[in-house]
């Protein structure tokens, strides 16, 4: 009896000494991250979360400095065959068109309205400003926030005839999850418009609204006899992109992330400014390679163009997924 | 023996029923917010968190939407007889001055190397503006912070003999504490600059840097060779007060707070902004009515007055502090 007890405890010591050895291990491949397959990527971003998670180690972060910033379109959803923002724009377009006759003969609605993308693009920047600025400005910002909702909950990917908020990556999803269960705050910091992507960021990706960056219309306080409003002006206050990402998250978050996730030359700056910091670092570049399951872009995309941020991938080591090969599942309505 | 037991049990039902019963009362006289008087400013405080707490209750709030915004200047810490970032200013400007020799005759510059702050005073926006940009730009992000933190550490209060991070306000960081033990998000939102702010706000109010607020110049990324940086340019990014305040909350946090603590005109908006929303809301001004202990000033103060927004804390019901009479100790080394 005494004798059985021994050997039960020496069993249950051993095999906490197997938990304690083989955790990491363990939870690389099998639990965590699914949808990623067991390859060099997976096993990068493992990696990086032990050592930045190990009390006592070389490379431990305290949680409060664990901030993680992503990219959205094309890193955490889709962004072919054109930006959802874009699209979202031109189809307010139609819905405002019966109050503009004039757009039916003036560039670039006219394009919008037919759905002639190439004159569209060929508007430039300009052009795409216009078409913004009409569409996202004139209202109060939770009037935006409720159209945008609307129209979310109302429209369809062409291809996969899913909600754009299904259209999320799933291994995306997964990571998201995996580094906050790890202490990590996540942040989004894209080009696309910040109370855009405030209208679904909580639901679909668990990200709040302060979590929130992006580009932002100047905004006006204003009182309409007793009651505040704050008023979307046609105007860009702040461009979040290339840049502008280093300097929004300097502004807002005024601290350096230690990993970062991108997919475009747009999110360059961005990974070069995680990677200056001291400390462990994490880099990783979302490469669409997969046009059977989703679509296969780079080097000369006009949406989400990845060209000199993939040679400085490759030169410095950051991660670079390819979706074809590490990603086992792309979207969970394909799963 | 069966009936001890059955007794003992009733006393444990009736004494947690009582501690249920007693507790908001309990913790409201006791244990929290000790420098504060048990008087209607207290208790309207410890009410507002216990509605907004209570499950199931007509005005529960879930802690995500707790959201609660902090004027610094007047409201966290001193304001007289010099805004403190102004004093730096100053300081900067005579530390500057051996590689400004101009500085000796041009306006504002001579009225601070002689601190002469009539004369300073009436160089009115546009030339303290131009004494901000002069000391506050021209470096990295990295580089002022480290300039605050050294100056934070060698200046004193000119009366009360003390680091300016002591000369914050005992009560206020108590409340702090206490609506964060809440489930409330505790923010800054000042119109002093955010990176002058975040040099001590972690510290000493345990405030992150994501949760200050500020005025900020523009910033620019660059990479001297292979290393990014962020420089600091001599020009106003965002004047983060009065009408500035609710429009910064709603780009940055994009939630409406519900409660809002100012102490100036300065803070009107930001209370109007946070009254207007719907369900429990709560909004208090600091009144600087204890000329012995600290201050005495309100209508017509040039630092911090508060005139128009006492008018409306008064017409609407707001909780107006009286730092005589609602506080028991106003600075720590004082207690």
């Amino acid at each position: 009896m005494l004798r059985t007890r021994i050997l039960h405890q020496h069993w249950i010591a051993a095999l906490a000494c197997l938990c304690v050895f083989f955790a990491p291990l363990v939870s690389a491949q099998s639990g965590v991250l699914p949808s990623w397959n067991e390859r060099a990527a997976k096993k990068a971003v493992v990696d990086f979360v032990h050592r930045v998670t190990t009390e006592g180690g070389p490379d431990f972060v305290p949680p409060a400095e664990r901030i993680a910033t992503f990219d959205n379109d094309g890193t955490l959803w889709i962004e072919q065959p054109l930006y959802v923002q874009l699209r979202f724009a031109i189809d307010r377009v139609k819905a405002l068109a019966p109050e503009h006759p004039e757009w039916k003969s003036t560039q670039p609605f006219k394009a919008a309205l037919e759905d002639d993308y190439k004159t569209l693009g060929a508007s430039g920047e300009k052009g795409l400003m216009s078409l913004l600025m009409a569409t996202h400005a004139g209202m109060t910002s939770d009037e935006f926030e409720r159209i945008v909702s609307d129209w979310l909950g109302s429209v369809r990917h062409p291809r996969f005839q899913q909600a754009y908020t299904n259209c999320v990556y799933q291994p995306m999803l997964e990571l998201l999850a995996y580094l906050r269960a790890n202490g990590f705050k996540t942040y989004i910091v894209s080009g696309g418009g910040v109370e855009f992507m405030r209208a679904f960021a909580e639901q679909v990706y668990g990200i709040p609204p302060e979590q929130v960056i992006g580009s932002t219309l100047r905004t006006q306080f204003e009182l309409r006899g007793d009651k505040p409003a704050i008023t979307r002006l046609p105007a860009l206050d702040f461009l979040d992109d290339k840049e502008g990402k280093p300097v929004a998250i300097e502004r807002i978050i005024g601290r350096r992330p230690i990993a970062a996730f991108g997919n475009s030359d747009g999110d360059l700056q961005m990974l070069q400014w995680t990677a200056a910091g001291p400390g462990a670092r994490f880099m990783l570049i979302v490469h669409h390679d997969d046009a059977e399951r989703e679509f296969a872009y780079d080097r000369t995309s006009a949406m989400g163009r990845l060209d000199k941020a993939l040679d400085e991938a490759q030169a410095k080591g950051w991660v670079v997924v390819s979706m074809k090969d590490d990603w086992n599942t792309i979207f969970r309505f394909t799963r």
